[in-house]
């Protein structure tokens, strides 16, 4: 039995369900920020970080620090590029937008390269792009969480480092790490920011990035200071190698709650293979998709391929909104998301499966929620 | 009886100890962050954060962000500065330097005027220094948790209103908001800044700020835009005065658990008047240095209003060390910090007093670490 109160079952694509360990984590008594307990505590969280994301160079870099996951966004405008640098960014929905409108905030020139709704930049467009000009980042949204697609890390990684060398590979994988394969060295990724609300299953407050070897040289080389003071790694990096190194280190204070929460979350994700994780994540999506396809219902990605497998944007039967919909759905007990794409807002719903609600075999959430779908869906209908 | 399994009691300058109903908070259940129940819970939030800071002018403006204390200095350089302009940095110690930094990062040029250590600036200093210059904002940290001096925020307003009307006063309250008496529209000041985790009792991973009309006007007329994303008013104002309206808003995911657990102590907080609040730190305080001075021990501050009331900066006997005595402390289930002051960390400790140590009156803290300070002391010289 579970230790939370009753409540309505959570399933966007974040904040998602938390495990009761976990938000007894949240609650953890006061300890100082610099003492040997916690420390500990956040330098093991900095090393599991490293496992998450597969990177076993000792030289890659985990970043946690107190922010949202948009803070990712400034620690990579602000540290890897300098004013006047051009980037690349993906398009593949809302997040494109405002990760280019974060980079032009530092004087960076962001170009985007849009797709239709529910695609995805092809990989030949790409590399045409990439040739045209010297982009110093190119940045990609693993799953949009405003479209669900997801986009295809591995192949354009390896685009990249063979059209572009120089090229860093960002990915915002604020709705992708730890429900979608992430392998950080093999696939020569440069960064990953995250944040924990999503699939990694802690209350929003931490702004989580991995960096490479290759992205703190960049760092290092900088002709000009980086622009940001609290999302700077000449003040960060420092703290993150001492408490890793679990040394005491002071910049600004830490949340020793949120951390003993991720330390929770991590251990838990971290006793089972990570492989386990991604194809359990993969079978409910499938599970999610075959149900809404029954219904007759579209979803907002146009390919199989294009399908995130941490989250399902379902177009509505033409004529029905979100505002109809989602309210019979929390009388049943589930909540879903309504539309976020500015375009098609009005014409679809977004359903969240990660975490807890996919993992954790005591739970029918997505059983529950595909059932309240069919039942609130038949409702509206009949009249 | 707490609910917190025992721990040593944590008596630094922040993180303090938190109240269990506090910490219960922070374990709440999942919610999306745009939902009615959460966004009723934020907009009171904000406004009783006006109640706090004893602001009723309704174009004051809260701010909660999910980042730490250190984040308001980067609202403050990126939102009411801009590149070239002149600033004022009164220096009582470790934090005005930082500060300093912080504008220096965006470009605006900090002049500092420094005390000798263990005093502050004097109204005459600073008032010639005001009329050398045209500076765009005069900032003063209330409490400077390295030294515990204690700065004049009422008299400093008025001096800067009559010698530079133009100049906006900006208080770095990190460490005395909820323990020392600021009263924000009586006392004319435009900014104050602050974190969670000390007088306020909620756990770290939140910047809280109160704007005057005055300093979101001087935002507004801005010629540049802000060169902050994360950090930025453009993007957070909007969000604000939506959830204070009871309206869904987004820029970034807020945490709930973090705004459930500050809602619940500003509940506990406001319950009382606020004039008993500061009364009662100002007699803890006088009882904790009492106490010091009968142990034959000085204070870092040299004049006794120079004395913060939620601080005590403890001059250790000659030769003794922090790393001597603080474990002797622990052992007595009594958590001290030590120096960082950088020119005599090695001399000194800090001993914090506030929140639930001071104001509940269940719990004796404050005798305890008087006793346990007294006896580590003896034992240390006995050697």
């Amino acid at each position: 039995m579970s230790s939370q109160p009753p409540h309505p079952t959570v399933l966007i694509p974040g904040p998602i369900e938390y495990d009761d360990e976990v938000l007894k984590a949240m609650s953890h008594y006061s300890e100082p920020h610099t003492a040997v307990p916690f420390v500990k505590v956040f330098g093991e969280t900095l090393t599991m970080l490293r496992q998450l994301f597969q990177t076993t160079n000792p030289n890659s870099q985990p970043f946690v620090i107190n922010g949202s996951g948009t803070l990712g966004w400034d620690q990579v405008a602000a540290n890897l590029a300098e004013r006047g640098d051009d980037v690349l960014v993906l398009h593949t929905g809302y997040f494109a937008d405002s990760f280019a409108d974060c980079f032009e905030t530092y004087g960076v020139k962001a170009t985007q390269l849009k797709a239709p709704i529910g695609d995805r930049p092809q990989l030949d467009e790409v590399e045409k792009a990439l040739k045209e000009k010297e982009y110093k980042i190119l940045t990609v949204t693993h799953t949009d969480t405003s479209t669900g697609v997801l986009s295809e890390i591995k192949a354009l990684s390896e685009l990249v480092h063979r059209v572009s060398p120089n090229t860093l590979v960002v990915v915002d994988g604020v709705c992708s790490v730890a429900c979608e394969e992430i392998r950080f060295d093999d696939w020569g990724i440069d960064v990953v920011l995250t944040a924990t609300q999503k699939a990694i299953g802690v209350p929003a407050g931490l702004s989580i990035l991995m960096a490479s070897e290759r992205a703190i040289e960049r760092f290092r080389a900088r002709s000009t200071p980086p622009p940001s003071y609290y999302g700077s790694w000449k003040n960060w990096l420092p703290v993150m190698q001492n408490y890793e190194a679990k040394k005491p280190s002071y910049f600004a204070t830490p949340s020793p709650q949120l951390i003993h929460a991720l330390h929770t979350s991590l251990t838990q994700i971290l006793s089972r293979p990570l492989e386990e994780r991604f194809r359990l994540h993969k079978e409910a999506s499938q599970k999610v998709k075959k149900a809404v396809a029954e219904l007759g219902l579209k979803q907002l990605p146009t390919k199989p391929e294009n399908e995130a497998n941490g989250m399902t944007a379902i177009y509505l039967p033409e004529g029905l909104t979100p505002p109809e919909i989602l309210p019979k759905l929390i009388a049943k007990g589930i909540i879903f998301a309504g539309g976020l794409h500015k375009e098609i807002a009005t014409k679809y719903i977004r359903f969240g499966h990660m975490g807890v609600s996919v993992t954790d075999p005591k739970r029918d959430d997505l059983d529950k929620a595909i059932k309240a779908l069919k039942e609130g869906l038949a409702e509206v209908s009949q009249k």
